[in-house]
């Protein structure tokens, strides 16, 4: 049985999306039932040619369709399904509105939408609007307005988001929700996260290999820095909070029983791009004239309605190791992936760290148990099969995301809250309350057996 | 030559401390010259007997006098004086204000205060008013009133204050200082620091040992917890901010060319100190009703007016491991203490931590290489010895001293300016400039050769 025309009956019946969560075609991988979900893929750069792999493996999902405006992005897609000898797909490639088009194809149940920023919000709307099951890459909302149209579509439309926010599924980052749920740390008090990475040669490159050391963006770079960088000269704020955010939010229940309160936001001067630009394109190049809005580092501290802090930090512009400078602390211990340490009272010798070694093993989340073998090769460490995964699961069933339109808005919209916290010299910025009170009662269904 | 007798009559000229700093009776330790300064002790608690203990161990001190209103305390520090065969010192010991006779005693040249924080600035203020020389212990401030009144005092009597912030002669702290005056980091960008000590043990006793486990304080309480406790029931905020902020504003040139602009603060909700009530006393102990206005966990953000961010925690309720979270970032690297690991770009491979130990070799501050050997045993490991032998030298030639007055205040001021921040649901707060505009020209004497 095909999915979207049950869905249709049940819409036609008047049954809304509200009583499916209950009705399961299949809990199975790799649906034994042999039902199939046809998924349209919105962007195929490197980031949507990545889940395109993951999905071409799988035995229960069909790539109906992808869209581009790159063709070269076309061109290397093309290639992954015959790799996978699977049918080619319908390409959409005309124009930045061609994802339209895309959306019009009746048979596609879902999209995955991996372009760039500024059309996450404004192409899962659209695809929502067309009773799409919508999975939409990360990054931060544009604006606080787009954030509420995003719920507010999701409401009118029954339609589901799905926040691909594939760092809530690293191992060590499930173990310790694990943990969190249950009650190694005690109650939570403070939390810390963020997005420690220097992305230099993301942002800019020589325009003829990705990644290669070079000072280019925008027409003359490739892949993001075609696009990324724009923000780092226009913005100054925490532009990618979701890295950090999102495995924090589900350990203290956002929106599950408790509600990000309000924000204050900091930002440095800003000198490591343009002395980047030096460093590669010499004091002469056209772009070391360019003023960068981004301070090199952004920091941000979140009060929850349940009394706990979180602080977040944006760290892209500088020399440094690779870290989402993760602590978990409570009453009765804490943890910090920096060096993969913990304390817990009671069970840690006084006063010192020890390796997380054995509760990560203690702790293993039954999910990375169960499907580790799978996800092994997998991007970003294996992280990106299971979000894949989860994905297709509830499309497959047509369920509630485990990470949700709302988690989606409260994720994205640190992004304004910490531009305007800055531009008003730090001044706190409250949370919208994307649920309209529903977070007193929801339940998370996110990594729950 | 009694340097006390060499001051008055420069005073009695008319030419008041401004001309001192380039006359010197001897740069050389333990005074070969035979100066000997006279010492007054005001507070001889545990850290009053540790400063005590380390000035009697010097040929160049005489403790004139001391004075403590808790007997014992008296008792102890006379048995510290036969221990090291020197002459019995006077004794102030009738009521709190005794320490205005002690102050009115003419040989004494300075003074060192080691009471309870609501006591540091008032007898700071009388200590210079009767021309001493003040060492001061570090805690937060009260009030932002009391940070103008010592400063005004300072500029009205021109008597010197040097607060005592062992933490700025850490070793590991002293070598960092020397790599960002070498410009290792490159221009400095965000750097973090912090209070992260289990205090639970210093906050109670059993009223018979200090830190034996307890749940009594205050009256019932012994040593610290007899006063430090009633502050985390009455105050929400940064209680006890300079030994973070205090090596980290040295390496920012905080009121040596740089300022602090503006700070907010986010406290958690409070458990850690109810908690631990009741773990060792029960549910029905008295002090379980106790409600603690702390939060467990503040975090506090700094602007400065060049534009660094500074992230700053007092975190002293909970279990957990000690640490002062020092962490100093540029433009060309990062170095962090938490696991003794540094990145500088060029010199480490790409996007790894490396030990630090190499940079603490090649960067070990000269005043370490000097005196380190008779630092050996010190207290805090071997910190105090160079905060003393500063304190002396500066004494004994009436220089300025290198941790001033407005140092001081700055550090000091970042209390009531987090509470404010804090009860106004974390609103930007301001710094004074203590340095009326002085900040601009003054140059740094702390740690200079």
């Amino acid at each position: 049985m095909n999915r979207r025309n049950f869905i249709k009956k049940i819409s036609i019946l008047g049954l809304g999306t509200a009583l499916l969560p209950n009705i399961t075609f299949s809990n199975s991988l790799y649906s034994p039932s042999g039902l199939k979900i046809k998924v349209g893929l919105i962007g195929v750069g490197l980031r949507g040619r990545s889940s395109l792999n993951l999905l071409l493996n799988r035995n229960d999902v069909i790539i109906h369709s992808i869209c581009d405006i790159d063709q070269n992005a076309i061109h290397e897609s093309k290639k992954l399904f015959k790799k996978h000898k699977k049918k080619t797909p319908k390409v959409f490639k005309e124009n930045e509105y061609s994802y339209r088009e895309l959306l019009k194809q009746k048979k596609i149940d879902a999209v995955i939408i991996s372009t760039p920023w500024k059309w996450h919000f404004k192409m899962a709307i659209d695809a929502m609007n067309e009773r799409k099951y919508v999975g939409m890459e990360v990054g931060g909302a544009l604006n606080i307005k787009e954030c509420w149209d995003l719920v507010n579509t999701h409401e009118e439309t029954g339609a589901h988001l799905f926040i691909l926010e594939n760092v809530c599924y690293r191992r060590d980052v499930l173990a310790v929700l694990n943990m969190v749920r249950k009650n190694l740390f005690g109650e939570l008090i403070h939390l810390e996260c963020g997005y420690q990475h220097d992305l230099r040669f993301v942002k800019f490159n020589d325009g003829k290999t990705v990644y290669a050391p070079g000072a280019e963006f925008g027409e003359k770079g490739l892949s993001e820095a075609k696009w990324r960088t724009q923000h780092s000269i226009d913005r100054n704020g925490d532009l990618y909070p979701t890295h950090g955010f999102g495995p924090v939010s589900q350990m203290l229940n956002i929106n599950y029983g408790n509600q990000c309160d309000y924000l204050t936001s900091t930002a440095t001067k800003s000198r490591g791009l343009h002395e980047y630009i030096v460093k590669q394109g010499g004091q002469n190049h056209p772009n070391a004239n360019i003023e960068f809005k981004l301070g090199d580092v952004v920091t941000t501290v979140i009060k929850t309605i349940n009394g706990e802090t979180i602080t977040l930090q944006h760290d892209t512009n500088l020399p440094r190791p690779y870290s989402l400078g993760f602590k978990v602390q409570g009453t009765r211990g804490i943890w910090m992936d920096i060096n993969d340490s913990i304390f817990i009272e009671g069970e840690t010798s006084s006063h010192n760290w020890e390796p997380d070694t054995k509760y990560m093993k203690e702790y293993d989340h039954y999910l990375w148990k169960k499907y580790g073998h799978l996800a092994e090769g997998a991007g970003h460490g294996g992280m990106d099969w299971f979000i894949i995964n989860d994905f297709v699961e509830a499309v497959k069933n047509n369920n509630p995301a485990p990470l949700d339109v709302y988690d989606c808005a409260t994720m994205s919209v640190i992004t304004p809250l910490t531009e305007n916290s800055i531009k008003e010299g730090g001044r706190p910025q409250k949370f919208p309350d994307f649920t309209k009170g529903k977070w007193k009662n929801r339940k998370s269904i996110f990594a729950i057996k």
